[in-house]
């Protein structure tokens, strides 16, 4: 695999001069057009150390426009981050449409070194790459155009290097002790590093493999794959756009479900929906739970237990209510409740699952979603503000987004509030004559309960695909509000005692 | 996930009848709308027993023009296949493009029933479901349509089914103890399935859960989904047409590599080409390895290791004459040539691999392949014969199949036959001045010498992704015949001798 990067490749000052000023002008212009295009670059540079990696990414730095450009590395996780899943930081990081983000250090140092140092073994090091690939897919589902350059150099060419740097006093400090022990486990490394890339190359994010050991030649190809890979993109994207629209075309209308379909029980329907709660009972039992809430998040706290609790259900069923029973019985600075309503101009120049990922909370904390990513799968599946394979393909990546959240420790409660279609007019009408309440109702209200079936049909999709084992679906019988409260804080708890008790 | 396909949906006859004539021409008219199409259809039944997986292939068998459909059910491994790669069975029976197959009992079966029999764990049947997310995926990026229906029964229904069939005279031979057997572990079952779905749900491959119980209801959701997934699979497919082409225009053409990128050195031009070997050392070479590679495929066969062999190189560089040396050391009846050319019409209906899966051979056989899968990242990169994301994710799809080959414990080995320019112009003058070799020589070859450059980068690419520890590629010197003969023999002798170690 590194054979073809040792060659000796050179390119002259001369020469470099000679291409340098094209190949720059060439590059902004690329720049400016991204700035108009719907999906950010994610170029990563990993590789042997010494073999340019820093140097190149400085460079790109220095070339292009820094508005519009963002680099990051990476050290140990800060206590902020260890705190959340190991992706969170990444997520966060990422450079939004018509954007260039440069990673160094990026997801693939640590399962790589830790292979090295054989901190894991094979089988870890493929299931990391396995989630790697999951998120850069993800990503590139989304639009992104993911370049990935392994710098390489020869174990002599390493050695050659370390100590050109560590002779000139201006650059003597950038070898340290860890660069020699590194330099020692060459074979390890570069073992490891071949099964990195076999295991993460895809036609969506190949890697390219760079012989390191000339600045100027690496800097050429660098430079001129990028605006390769950025050009054909750009005409992709753009013929992509087409066909978007042509499939959005009248004549391709989707053909409605057959009423004999359209008219079964969904998993909603077959809901009990007479279970209530009668008013002392509900008082006794609501301070019961909120009694046993209030200790177990303290409990949970101790432990650096996160809980992400995520409200789902049709409007007007009870969850703003509901949330409030709840977070009554934490303390204010211990909770989050986030409104999702439509996303920002920054979230929109994301993939969509960023604005759930920025909103994780540090170790210990409550984060309550009023919506969610479900979104996708929901609204924007119904009311068709995404392809039809975007939100089919969205249920693997919510399955993966919250299996990290449930393996990095954190208690993950998800409820849809249902009420009947009957209890809902009531509440529309109930709202719309009370002065201080008209303001919660909507005419999108109306028009959504106008397509009540088509979300049924989505929402029993939703469940089949994404309630599991490690993330179940809670379903709330809220025709009663009383024992949905009930209901919702009882489940909160069980989960948490469950959590807690896991962690010991 | 599975709670949402237990909730008793049913479909009358009276329901039935009224929509099956539609649903049923409807989808004889997509059928034959499907024969003009680029793409196979794979539908993929699994789910608990006697939830109705074989009556609904019956019924879309008896529903559909049979000429174009196929179905496979598979059963543990023949003799004949246990000798290949385990997915080589899958491979073989894939439709070819504008037919429709269905598969029961698929490539999920071994995986599922190993991880609930507790054969293997659950990181195990992870494993095997990342090589089948690999399949489906490289499927699919070929532009299969893949539609998977899991058929599921609740553990009550199910044994009232099973009860059901068993009472009916005409039905109780399909209940073996087998199947109660299974009922018992209903549980283990579910479990494994659950995460079996969640692991190989993917937007291009989505399990569609289905509720068994009923017969009608589930046939006419099977149909439906069907239905709409094949119609908005070939508007999709019709809309990429017009990318492919649009991509394709003028104005969309590559820049040329500048010069001094395209002059550097590359993995064939930094080889010995001096290295030659005179005719006495040749000929005691020769046979000293012909004898070495004789008893070493003897003591192969005896062990049941087969190898496969790949030759690539120059035009007029003597692949030929390479294998006829180490073929005549083999007896006529251990191994296969296999020129490989244009592809035939039934080669070019399948995935581009699928030519070289159906050519791998029984235990203890040797498959040599005169040109081969590399030709996706050669001769199609150039020519511009398929997309740049074809050829750019062929290097992963490649080293899948590569891996599967070594797992299997076959001996691999990979040579690109290097000559120099000035070497073939040699050559190609004496081919036209000596008659009975003038057929070798044709104005392709003239055409080829000229794309060298192009070709250079495309070998200088392919070593760099596709050059492994498992399967390495060995480039070999030929400018002088007698040494790239004996190096070759020398080669395959190693490797023959390292498989018969690893045996052991």
């Amino acid at each position: 695999m590194f054979e073809a990067a040792e060659l000796g490749r050179k390119v002259t000052r001369e020469e470099f001069d000679a291409i340098a000023p094209t190949l720059r002008t060439e590059l902004l212009e690329l720049q400016r057009r991204l700035r108009e295009a719907d999906f950010p670059v994610i170029i990563i540079f990993g590789g042997v150390d010494g073999a340019g990696k820093n140097e190149t990414a400085n460079l790109l730095n220095e070339w292009l426009d820094p508005r519009w450009t963002v680099t990051r590395a990476y050290a140990g996780p800060s206590e902020d981050e260890a705190e959340r899943p190991p992706f969170w930081r990444y997520w966060r990081d990422l450079p939004p449409k018509g954007k260039i983000g440069m990673f160094l250090s990026s997801w693939y140092h640590g399962p790589l070194m830790e292979r090295v140092h054989d901190h894991i073994s094979v089988a870890d090091m493929d299931e990391r790459l396995i989630r790697i690939n999951r998120f850069e897919k993800s990503l590139a589902d989304d639009g992104a155009l993911i370049v990935k350059f392994w710098m390489h150099l020869s174990e002599k060419a390493q050695k050659k290097r370390l100590k050109k740097l560590e002779d000139d006093p201006l650059t003597a400090w950038q070898v340290t002790d860890l660069d020699w022990k590194h330099w020692k486990m060459y074979d390890r490394f570069v073992g490891a590093a071949e099964r990195l890339i076999m295991q993460t190359s895809k036609g969506h994010a190949l890697w390219h493999i760079v012989e390191g050991a000339d600045a100027r030649y690496r800097t050429s190809v660098v430079l001129n794959l990028l605006k390769e890979a950025i050009n054909s993109h750009l005409q992709r994207r753009e013929a992509m756009t087409k066909v978007a629209a042509e499939l959005k075309k009248p004549n391709n209308q989707k053909p409605a479900l057959p009423d004999v379909l359209a008219k079964q029980p969904s998993i909603l329907s077959s809901l009990d929906m007479t279970q209530a709660l009668d008013g002392d009972e509900y008082n006794r039992q609501l301070q019961e739970q909120r009694g046993r809430l209030s200790a177990l998040h303290r409990k949970a706290k101790d432990k650096g237990i996160s809980t992400v609790l995520v409200f789902e259900g049709w409007d007007a069923a009870g969850k703003g209510g509901t949330i409030r029973r709840l977070t009554n019985a934490l303390n204010a600075r211990d909770y989050q409740v986030i409104p999702i309503a439509a996303p920002t101009e920054e979230e929109r120049a994301q993939h969509y699952l960023w604005r759930f990922w920025r909103h994780l909370s540090r170790a210990g904390r409550v984060t309550i979603f009023d919506r969610s990513w479900y979104g996708r799968v929901l609204v924007e599946r119904v009311e068709g503000f995404c392809s039809d394979e975007a939100w089919q393909r969205a249920y693997g990546e919510i399955n993966d987004f919250e299996e990290q959240i449930v393996e990095a420790g954190h208690v993950l409660c998800k409820f849809w509030l249902h009420i009947t279609p009957e209890e809902q007019l009531a509440r529309f009408e109930q709202r719309s004559e009370i002065e201080y309440k008209q303001w919660k109702l909507t005419d999108e209200d109306w028009r959504n309960r106008e397509k009540w079936g088509a979300y049924e049909t989505a929402v029993n999709a939703m469940v089949e695909q994404t309630s599991t084992h490690i993330a179940p679906w809670t379903l709330v019988e809220a025709n009663t509000k009383t024992f949905a409260r009930v209901k919702v804080l009882r489940t909160v708890c069980d989960a948490l005692e469950a959590g807690i008790k896991k962690r010991k």
